[in-house]
């Protein structure tokens, strides 16, 4: 450990006159790989976040994630980690196919959780999720945290306040190499582990920031296709969204090209066209910087770039989720947001299965609802 | 008439010392609204073509058309100007759903035809022609101008000498705000005048500009929704087309937003990205100069600007036809390259048909051959 790992975190802590509790919410970090310190990147950026403890499996990540964060704690298993009363919540960062067990337990043992994205690997999991936080009523969250990018939120803004008129056509974008860099001891290699490949491990972001956007999506037509990996998973997808309110919606998404992130709204009075460097996607406090919003106004063709002021997408994230912890603040992306988009993924997955005939997103989830009721 | 519609176009006529007729070709251009207008000027930016004749039912047009471009001469029926033994090629600009009798009545008469696209309003018209083209032997094309735009040259280089790698999504977008504008005294208001609203109007160019570029079209999904407008049209529609390369493709084509004209190619070494301001369309020799194609190398972010040597579409396509009537020229865009755009087209209105379900385009066409045959 290093030094500043020993400081006490009360140090920080201060309560207010009244007695009531302001200090730093202690939360706990579950799965510590890069991913993790990323996120512990972010909530150090503030100072509503004690990265109180952590547990890992792998003694070589607990060790340089302590040292990196300066940690003083680890549990030596989940279960002691959920048993610490010191503990207000949890930031789980594991494989998507362990999020079900590891969440149902942590809620039944009281602790609000938030969990990066997607919710699940399969809806029958998510669903599962969804009934424990009901019968939890704990906090949960979910880390669907490009809505919080500047961009996102200055298209909304735009949709609500129908600077755009009515959004007929959206366009989204989220692709990379990933897929010509795999090899089978990464777990996104095979199939039953990253199902529709880059549309679970990217798409479910533009599946999320859509449905932000226009609301929720009603039916999905989706082609997946293997194209130049080498891996068990597709690299090769599109998708097409039909809205509620009757927008039409494409998503593409591969793993085998030079990394694009983009969200174009054509609208009756003005198009927007979103563009993101996410090379420093990481490094969230700095993302905007490397994106561009541009407006196209009806009638012209000349694109006016619109001002990005800063957000910072994780940090952002996890604060709200350590204030929800105590009754400080509402979750934006709860089970239902993320259900949602993990649900326009696996629709499409079924889709394809059915040669790319189109699927009504409810039905399809009411019916891995009954068969798991 | 102005006075310099009096000039004789044997003035500029030159004869080869072997005696061969190097003269300009002398060609007849049938129905004189804007789009003929267009074309006219871009033949006569060249020293190719002499716009001998004209043929309008429209008083009106014919007149204007006589004056802006000095033709001295304007026959008083169509059976009369196909009778005129001066006359090299038709160039024909009529409503699409006229092709068919104006096309096979000019080849019947032996008269090479130029048409603008779609080759025709439906499918059985289309292979119609392609029977008549077949008995006749004649020089025909069709003018899918876009695939001459300097850009669309740049990326086809590109894929033939393998800099992208191999491409594995291809998504394009040509839309504009004519659905918002249409009054139901225009063909285009029509469902049955113009099947697919924007698709068969601006899809079928990229129809034709994808596969150029990607080969053919072995399978389309299509969605075609009414949001906006108040014709008869659909003025949201996008296409997933499934290449015999295996590669997926996106088209979107809208009438009810602000004008977009784009194509992006993913790679497995490069992205490439086009951007036209099709505003400057109709002066074709100035497009290139409102366009912009970027690269995106594998590992990268960064966009390299492309270098777009000038090209003129509308010239080049005139000029070939005409050299094409002397058997000096092959013609680029022919019957069965027009065919597979508009083969796009109608297999994706079938698809909308079936709920978007995938419809394979080589036996969709077979049978409508099969029906007319």
């Amino acid at each position: 450990m290093t030094d500043h790992s020993a400081t006490d975190h009360s140090a920080t802590d201060h309560s207010a006159t009244d007695g009531s509790v302001t200090a730093k919410v202690r939360l706990a970090v579950v799965g510590l790989g890069r991913w993790a310190r990323v996120l512990a990147r972010g909530a150090q950026r503030g100072d509503v976040v004690d990265l109180y403890s952590c547990y890992s499996r792998s003694d070589e990540n607990r060790t340089r994630f302590m040292d990196e964060f300066g940690i003083r704690r680890c549990a030596s298993s989940y279960e002691e980690l959920l048993g610490d009363p010191d503990v207000e919540g949890l930031i789980l960062t594991t494989p998507n196919d362990t999020h079900r067990e590891l969440i149902v337990a942590a809620l039944e043992a009281g602790k609000p959780v938030y969990t990066d994205k997607p919710i699940a690997q399969t809806l029958e999991d998510a669903l599962a999720i969804r009934t424990a936080v009901t019968a939890a009523g704990l906090p949960f969250a979910v880390g669907h945290s490009a809505r919080r990018l500047s961009g996102s939120r200055v298209m909304k803004q735009r949709i609500e306040d129908e600077t755009l008129g009515g959004v007929t056509l959206a366009e989204a974008n989220f692709s990379n190499e990933r897929g010509l860099e795999l090899t089978p001891d990464t777990w996104r290699w095979y199939l039953d582990k990253t199902p529709g490949g880059p549309l679970i491990q990217l798409g479910v972001h533009h599946a999320d920031n859509l449905q932000y956007l226009l609301g929720p999506v009603a039916a999905v037509s989706g082609y997946q296709r293997k194209l130049f990996t080498n891996a068990e998973v597709p690299d090769a997808t599109m998708t097409i969204l039909e809205f509620e309110s009757g927008a039409l919606g494409y998503l593409g998404c591969g793993w085998a090209s030079p990394g694009v992130y983009q969200i174009r709204l054509q609208g009756t009075k003005q198009n927007l066209m979103y563009d993101l460097d996410f090379t420093h996607w990481d490094e969230a406090h700095e993302a905007d910087e490397w994106s561009s919003l541009v407006s196209q106004e009806y009638g012209q063709q000349d694109r006016t770039p619109l001002v990005l002021p800063p957000t910072d997408m994780f940090r952002e994230q996890l604060e709200e989720f350590a204030l929800a912890t105590r009754g400080q603040a509402e979750i934006e992306v709860g089970v239902d947001e993320a259900i949602r988009a993990l649900a326009v993924v696996h629709t499409a997955i079924e889709s394809n299965r059915l040669g790319g005939k189109q699927v009504e997103v409810a039905p399809f989830l009411d019916a891995i609802g009954r068969t798991e009721g």
